[in-house]
C-alpha cells in the first residue's frame, strides 16, 4: 500500500492542534466525522491487544453542565462536543484473558484450542504485573494519543484533561463498583474563534535535547 | 483551517497499522519521512506541557544486533529501519519546571515574569503527584500512540514493544544513573512480505462493549 498522506501535511495538522482552552459549544461534531473519531478510540492497539478499557462518550447537555464542577472548573467538558472519558480495567483476571482469547478464535476463525498456550503463557505474565490498573492506565493513554492526532487529521480540536476529579467522574458515571474506572478525559469539538491560546507559539524544546541517535 | 484528510481515508490507515512480528531488514524509512515521525514525537502533548520524556533513536546495525537478546528474543528491534526507545523523567523537579517556565517566556516572548504565577501553582501541584515516574510513563504512552498514527498514516509500520528488558537498555544506552529511564520501545520501519500477521483479521471487542454514550 501507498503512503496516503504526505508527511509535509501531516506534520501540519500535528501543528495545528493544541489544547483547546475555549470550545466553540455552538459547533458540533457531525456523525461521519465522530464515527471515524470512534473508529480510532477502538481500532488503538494495546498490550497483547487486551483493550483493557472502555470509552464513555458524553453528549447529554445537562450531564456536561455538571462536569466543569468535578473538572477543577475548567469549561472545556461542558463546551466541547464530545466529551469523552477513558477508563481503564481495574484487573485483568483469568476470566478476562479467557474472554479476550474467545473472540480471538471466532475474529479469525480458529480452532477452539489454537490460543490455548499463549493463553496460558498470558496469564502468566499478567500475573506478575504488579499493578494492573497503572498497566492499563498506560494503554489508555495510548487511547488518549491516537485520539488526539486522529481529531487533529480531521481537522477536528481537542483537549486532554488530567485535571479531573476521577472519583467524581466515576460516581457520576455509576463506575463506582465497576471493573473499569475514570483514568483520563478528552474534550472533542471545535475551538472557540476567539480562544487565544490558538495562537500561542507552541513551546517545545529544542529537537536534540528530546532525541538522541545511537 | 479545513480538514485536510477524509475520515475514510484516515480509518483507512489506521486498519492498515498492525503489530509488526517481522520487519524487512532490506527496508530504511528515507530521511523525509524520518523526519515527519521525528517530529511527531516532539509535537506529543504532555501534561502541563512538561514534555517529560528522551527519545533515544538506535539506527547503528551494531547497536540493533544486540537488542533481541534484551528484548525478550523478539527481532523487530534488530530488523526494523529505527527502533525508537521511549524514556521518561524520573523526577520533575523544581528546577525541571523552571526550564520549562523558561522556554515558555522565550518562545512565547513573554515579560521574564509573566510565568511566574502558573509556575507556583504548577510546583505545588507537581509535589502532590505521588510517583513522578508512573506519571511521566503515562504521558511517554501519548508519545508511543502519536508516533504509531503518525506512522500509520506515512504507510510506515510499528511494533509497540512492552516487552523489554528496561534496565538493561538503560544500561546499553548509557542511562543507568541518568535522569531518565527507558519505558517502552516502538520498532519502526516497513513490514516484510512474508509476515503473516499482517493478514490477520484484526480483533476488536464488539463496539457496544467498547465505547458508551451518555
Amino acid at each position: 500500500m501507498m503512503p496516503e498522506i504526505a508527511p509535509d501535511q501531516m506534520i501540519e495538522q500535528l501543528r495545528w492542534r493544541y489544547a483547546v482552552k475555549r470550545f466553540d459549544a455552538t459547533r458540533k461534531i457531525d456523525e461521519e466525522t465522530w464515527s471515524a473519531l470512534e473508529q480510532s478510540l477502538i481500532l488503538t492497539p494495546s498490550s497483547y491487544g487486551l483493550q483493557p478499557w472502555k470509552f464513555i462518550v458524553i453528549t447529554d447537555q445537562e450531564l456536561k453542565d455538571q462536569l466543569p464542577a468535578i473538572s477543577w472548573n475548567q469549561k472545556q467538558p461542558q463546551d466541547c462536543s464530545h466529551m469523552v472519558i477513558l477508563a481503564g480495567r481495574k484487573v485483568v483476571d483469568t476470566a478476562y484473558i479467557d474472554r479476550y482469547m474467545k473472540s480471538v478464535v471466532v475474529t479469525r476463525q480458529l480452532a477452539a484450542d489454537a490460543m490455548d498456550g499463549y493463553r496460558n503463557t498470558l496469564v502468566r505474565i499478567v500475573e506478575q504485573i504488579p499493578n494492573h490498573l497503572d498497566w492499563n492506565a498506560r494503554q489508555v493513554y495510548i487511547a488518549l494519543g491516537q485520539l488526539m492526532v486522529a481529531a487533529a487529521m480531521l481537522g477536528v480540536d481537542t483537549c486532554p484533561m488530567e485535571g479531573i476529579d476521577t472519583a467524581a467522574y466515576d460516581k457520576i458515571l455509576g463506575l463506582e463498583d465497576d471493573v473499569f474506572t475514570s483514568v483520563v478525559g478528552c474534550a472533542v469539538g471545535y475551538r472557540h474563534p476567539d480562544d487565544l491560546q490558538a495562537s500561542a507559539a507552541k513551546v517545545r524544546f529544542d529537537r536534540k535535547e528530546l532525541v538522541e541517535y545511537r
